[in-house]
């Protein structure tokens, strides 16, 4: 493994100064995400699994919503070429539109169908299943759950299908680094061994994300920056703010407590939220987020200038400002920061006295659908 | 034109009572955004342009960002069935990987480029035309800009390209209704007429939108609800909401006022950022919108049953909450939400005491790239 980090952050405009930027060390609790990166065993059965499955059949459907998804989408947007891409479709919400539309756009026949739900209770995804298992053979299916009581994993047991584990104590919204998110991409052939390398090269090196952590815990107490803006300058790393969102909201927003997560995305966000950023309420940290071989090209050139621009015009404004630079869009980097974020978060929850890996209130919905 | 409304408002969980959302009458100021759907020599024009290129072009690639941009997003995402949207691409950035994925994906020989900039000097959208432009033949190009001493006018009149007018006193934001967005949707076959339809219906009931618009401003003022959750439960109105962010956000985020917006998208984001809604800071009002067509299918169903859930556990949790339900998805009911909603944000802005119609601090930026 290369020392060298992937990721660099910049907290020079954050408005707190590097030298309160001492996080005491992190109790290891136990937190089986943290695991995930090192289970050889079950990386390589999902490999094979995915190889299996790949040799077979063209496109993947995944049905999954929310920890079973975001991640995943957030990294298939940045690995997978265009025509790749195109052989998957993730169906998160029964919106009969959607559904439609992926009827219209796939051949069945020649489609893996990989069902995803941690407790495999989700009602939008055991719906789905409903809806679509009829519609394959089982031979095609490959159901991605934990071991339990849960529908999917009875399902599992009684149909015989392909299994794939989540294990217990890996949360959704942490589980992009087990078979969640590893054998929908390994499926459609991105390199997950160097997405882990750079995953372990995160837990190796956490000072970072418990400074940014820090950081943004004393922005939100201290200094009412009651919001945490995600803005990459990279169209395909919108999905990763989304995941940012899902993570940083529902891991943080409980007990009256949590910075709200918004995404935007440079430059598009210029012509839209900038106005709104630089010239409204300051309750808002920003994360500006860039790309280095985007120096190599004419157009990227400008991309780099656009995000040093707005970077700087915030500080002008006194809004403060992290800038993270990623060296590219690799699976190793990606893994870097993924993991990174995850590290932050629980950091985070750890420091504001939060159980980041709970979602009392989400039970409140449930219970009224 | 009928009469019947396709947008009904719910605002009983607002925590407002009705009688208090009484808006005085708003005074009509000369804005050119009103009067676009009554411009019939105007889109006579664009559709006979849309006609003429649709018959010799299949595809069609828009160079254009924000303004020029998030209108049309929202639109085809909603009205153009997936064989058509993927006729389609919207190049907002110069983002190089974008730009590659654009080059893989289109046949260019086959088709239409429009670049679009009110000012014709954006800074994004003339460097992505340098680089387009070389690739076509000038008789597959079309410049919607407004006629004046931008970079994109001057092109037009040197190279004699076609050119499509977007009036001086209609700002970016406020366009979607002026050839920025009718001439793609009309290129695509989208029926224009229903759409401006259903923006005159807007405009003849704006009760609603100004109702909207009072109770989004005393929960700010008066209730520290600082950010607008706009959360719609239907995958195709994700993009109506970045439109309606950028709306909101760059109308009215000025002299240290303005809301927030934030985009969410149910059921997703019932499993990302509906913990932090229901159980953390209560700085949030959160506008519900769905669709009534989707009771006519099961799956539609769970998604109505989830959306009423959600609204249901934000007034238990004293979360204000605004429902809006959709007739449909048709080109009228999305001309009238559209509609409705540049109306709500005038008012809102009028209320304020704040000129919607500029964007001062994004200046700040430019003069920095």
């Amino acid at each position: 493994m290369t020392k060298k980090k992937m990721i660099q952050f910049d907290f020079s405009k954050s408005g707190i100064p590097e030298g309160k930027l001492k996080p005491e060390p992190f109790p290891l609790a136990n937190e089986g995400w943290r695991d995930l990166p090192f289970d050889k065993e079950g990386v390589a059965t999902i490999k094979e699994v995915a190889k299996k499955f790949s040799e077979k059949f063209e496109n993947l459907i995944v049905l999954g919503i929310g920890g079973s998804s975001q991640g995943l989408k957030a990294l298939a947007q940045v690995l997978l070429p265009p025509k790749i891409k195109s052989r998957l479709w993730i169906q998160e919400s029964p919106d009969p539109k959607s559904v439609a539309a992926l009827l219209e756009t796939f051949d069945l026949s020649k489609t893996c169908l990989n069902v995803i739900s941690k407790s495999g209770n989700t009602i939008e995804t055991t719906t789905l299943f409903e809806h679509f298992a009829p519609k394959f053979d089982k031979v095609q299916m490959v159901v991605t759950t934990e071991e339990g009581d849960g529908k999917l994993y009875a399902a599992v047991r009684e149909k015989k299908l392909t299994h794939l584990p989540i294990p217990k104590n890996v949360g959704g919204r942490f589980s992009v680094f087990s078979a969640v998110g590893l054998f929908p991409l390994a499926f459609l052939g991105v390199d997950i061994d160097s997405l882990l390398e750079g995953a372990r090269k995160a837990l190796s090196n956490p000072e970072n994300a418990h400074k940014n952590g820090l950081l943004h815990y004393l922005l939100n107490k201290d200094h009412g920056k009651t919001i945490s803006v995600m803005m990459p300058y990279s169209d395909c790393l919108y999905d990763f703010g989304r995941w940012y969102a899902q993570l940083w909201g529902e891991s943080l927003g409980k007990e009256g407590k949590g910075q709200t997560p918004l995404v935007a995305l440079g430059p598009q966000d210029q012509h839209s939220l900038a106005q709104l950023f630089l010239d409204g309420p300051k309750d808002k940290v920003v994360t500006i987020m860039t790309v280095k071989t985007h120096a190599k090209d004419p157009l990227g050139q400008l991309l780099l200038r656009e995000a040093s621009a707005t970077a700087q015009a915030l500080h002008e404004k006194k809004c403060p400002c992290v800038s993270i630079h990623l060296d590219d869009l690799s699976p190793q980097t990606l893994g870097e920061l993924l993991m990174s974020y995850q590290i932050q978060t629980a950091f985070t929850g750890h420091l504001m006295g939060i159980n980041p890996y709970d979602q009392p209130a989400v039970e409140l919905i449930k219970r009224r659908i």
